[in-house]
């Protein structure tokens, strides 16, 4: 096998490689499968964010929801949310682990101290429109695992840098991480 | 102690037990309780649907929320929903044992014969807007327990006698049975 030919092996492989990658990738992008579908299959990743694994249950860009999206969430210990506000409701359901849900008010220009509440197992809360919070898994040896249901959805998320950062000058992330790669899907060219 | 006496202790009895129950009707009404809550002291009852328990971890009547409710069901074995409709995305997860998803379409003038899915535990689904649907609990010794997320609170609901009643003929049921008394609320009088 000559030099050429080896180099148009590797080559194929590599377009088979990138291929197979974008499918997993898009996979779980405009799902057209079985109306009930098991959640301990469904396609999980970190999206870039340490610590974090992170399922869309149901949602818009995945599912075509216009309304409401549900979120499976696990943190390892230590780990958190950005800080962060969106101008939806959330609700959400601690299934296992312990934390701390930080949560500031949007009644001024910034943030500010934010009040601090323990979060458990079975525990529930409803996160403001628009205010700034954060959750922590401040466990040591423990996964924090909560769902997390927003309206509007897909969500458009404010970061703040800090509780101090003006509410004006908090980073639009929207595209979110999850949602990202279902608006630029590869498409077929003519 | 004469009688009459007897009688006003009698009466003031009944009158502080109305109070009483009329405070713990009311009392899931207008939460102004702690941000964080435990799902496991919430106020659960079968709103007069045998074999249901409802909670209403977070919704519009309850807790103030506008855009999404959301219910956490038990179904005793053999128990079901009614066959009915809204103009809501809901989104449903299942917590524990297994049952049936009955869904119609809306797109003819009654619902017909419903396709029927196996749910199960950890198993998801979507019920599109309008479409005519039902769960049962088929199980003989099991509870069935789910989550149902639904969009646009309070929920009007649209209830069939059948499969094969005309949809213009379903019987709107608003406010629903566990918003219902949440609505009416005895006054004081001025």
């Amino acid at each position: 096998m000559g030099a050429v030919s080896l180099s148009w092996h590797i080559l194929s492989f590599l377009f088979l490689l990138l291929l197979a990658s974008s499918d997993a990738a898009s996979s779980h992008c405009a799902y057209q499968g079985p109306i009930v579908r098991n959640i301990s299959n469904a396609f999980q990743s970190n999206f870039g964010r340490g610590g974090l694994s992170h399922i869309t249950i149901a949602g818009a860009l995945s599912h075509g929801l216009k309304e409401v999206e549900v979120w499976l969430q696990t943190f390892s210990p230590g780990s958190r949310t950005p800080i962060h506000r969106h101008s939806c409701e959330e609700v959400f359901i601690i299934l296992k682990g312990k934390g701390t849900l930080l949560l500031a008010s949007s009644s001024f220009n910034h943030p500010g101290k934010p009040n601090e509440f323990p979060v458990y197992t079975n525990a529930t809360f409803i996160v403001p429109v628009n205010d700034p919070h954060q959750i922590w898994n401040t466990s040591e040896d423990e996964d924090l695992q909560l769902l997390a249901i927003i309206s509007r959805p897909p969500a458009k998320i404010f970061i703040y840098d800090d509780w101090y950062m003006h509410h004006a000058a908090a980073k639009l992330k929207y595209p979110y991480y999850w949602d990202e790669e279902c608006y630029y899907q590869p498409k077929d060219e003519l």
